[in-house]
């Protein structure tokens, strides 16, 4: 079973959602029309879209409705990755130029801003306001998180408590409210949605670890921009953990993240590339993230045996494995 | 009668507010409660909260209630502010270090991202679904503002129209907004809520043009910043608008404004600050702002004669004469 097949299922619905994304964002003002849809052709999985749709089957399902929360939380996570392109300085995303790069900072930064309150226009049509309540805390948080990963650039004492709680506030949360949100605009009972959000929560955090470990581990080609990306920009991921309390790596690597980190990531970092492949950190990360899948897996017991749910389960599987 | 009298009279609510502002702000994350709380000492005059409180008084005044609009409007004008520093360039505000100058930008652009998501959230505790539908459609507008104001920098082209929809989206939307969901969020009449909100706006489009004349009349001690920062970053404003529509120094008035943007407004412009304070082009400005005073009064008419409604006419005043 693959992505594909689940996606395919759910074309319709899917595709609907994709057409009101784009309408979403329509605005007399070419720039910004200009520059929204450029990140909507730039793609993604739509996971988060996929999550509330089929959170939404543990309820009572209206399209109509849930697209109101479906298309706001697309449209969140789009216009946090506009501004982390400026923070990051990135060139390209999924192969693509950044806005950043096409246009220029200001700009990246006011179309953030713009499709950010867009996703409240458009949640707004829902008046429960448990919803309303619930996103912004998430947001909030997600906030917290932007200003925190900043902080911890090239920080090489951190902990793994320090890099779980940067990858829920970066990925996990929105994934999480997502399932729960689907849910709630649903009408299904609060049990469920509270499963539900803790689905994602699990299923949030494997994404985020085999993305990180992907940076460490792919091509070019398969991840749209070079590997090393994030140690370039300081961000030290699992792996790197894992090979940090490694007595025998250590002190290399320690020499190896500051002389990265002493060209401001302008440099060739195969060696460090070579330093955490050759070692047994890739396969701890994954262990870590198979377990967050397992825990995912678990969260859905006692929930009705509806189609979703076997859909779910089979997403969570293939994000436990996928390779790119 | 003047602008401290009115707040006087108000202290106690607007030092509730104030410390409700800052409690929303609050967070463990050391570097976000710095920004923070160093935006909120840099001040301000606090209209928007102000006129909330006001417009609360022509329906059930209930501060602990509308406190909830007051304070994320506060914020929300705070939050554009950070991210209009980091696209101006600007080191000062109010006398004070910018953030994106105390720090840097990409602490800018997270405090903005941040300060606006608390303020949603602190929306949220309201239910009516009106007031997240009117806000969220007034902050998009604020946003294509935001771009917009970028498309028209050093443009000597454009027209009073296009200076009179910046300056509305700028400002003039969320000080309407602010008069608007203080009424509403008391329950006070639809007729009542939307002669407020016209009110707000045409207050506000004077306001803007009152700010944008003071950048070239005043000192820059009674400004907090040197004078003609506006041009320095190529905002075109009323005066320089209407100096430009003057054949008599229209030519020698291209070629400074050439000059300024050729040097990326890093240079003297007292020769350009004279050229526009030496014409009629600041009284003539002024003359606008006090028809948009005139009109701001005039909506009020029908309102029921409390203490309010005077005192909101006394700040209307006060606005079109502010001299700082």
């Amino acid at each position: 079973m693959n992505l594909l097949q689940i996606y395919s299922r759910m074309k319709k619905d899917i595709a609907y959602v994709e057409r009101r994304l784009e309408e979403s964002v329509h605005t007399d003002h070419a720039m910004l029309k200009e520059t929204s849809l450029h990140l909507m052709k730039a793609g993604g999985k739509r996971i988060r879209p996929v999550f509330v749709l089929l959170a939404g089957q543990f309820g009572r399902y209206d399209l109509e409705r849930i697209q109101h929360i479906a298309v706001p939380l697309e449209l969140i996570h789009m216009a946090t990755l506009v501004h982390d392109d400026v923070i990051d300085d990135a060139d390209t995303r999924r192969g693509q130029l950044t806005v950043k790069s096409k246009w220029d900072n200001r700009v990246a930064m006011y179309t953030g801003d713009y499709i950010f309150a867009k996703a409240l226009m458009v949640a707004t049509q829902l008046t429960d306001p448990r919803i309303h309540q619930l996103l912004s805390k998430a947001i909030v948080e997600v906030c917290v998180g932007e200003m925190e990963q900043i902080r911890f650039f090239f920080r090489t004492d951190q902990t793994l408590r320090d890099y779980l709680l940067r990858i829920k506030r970066k990925t996990a949360l929105l994934i999480a409210v997502s399932c729960q949100l689907g849910a709630i605009a649903s009408e299904a009972p609060d049990d469920v949605s509270a499963k539900l959000y803790r689905f994602g929560y699990y299923v949030g955090m494997a994404f985020q670890i085999r993305d990180d470990i992907l940076d460490l581990t792919g091509t070019e080609k398969e991840l749209g921009k070079p590997p090393g990306s994030d140690i370039r920009q300081g961000n030290i991921t699992l792996p790197v953990l894992y090979a940090l309390n490694d007595p025998v790596i250590r002190s290399d690597l320690l020499a190896e993240i500051a002389r990265i980190q002493q060209l401001d990531g302008q440099t060739d970092v195969t060696p460090f590339l070579s330093m955490i492949r050759n070692g047994p950190y890739i396969e701890a990360a994954d262990r870590l993230s198979a377990r967050y899948i397992d825990k995912a897996i678990d969260s859905l017991s006692g929930l009705p045996d509806i189609r979703a749910k076997k859909d779910l389960i089979d997403i969570a599987h293939f994000i436990g494995n996928r390779s790119y």
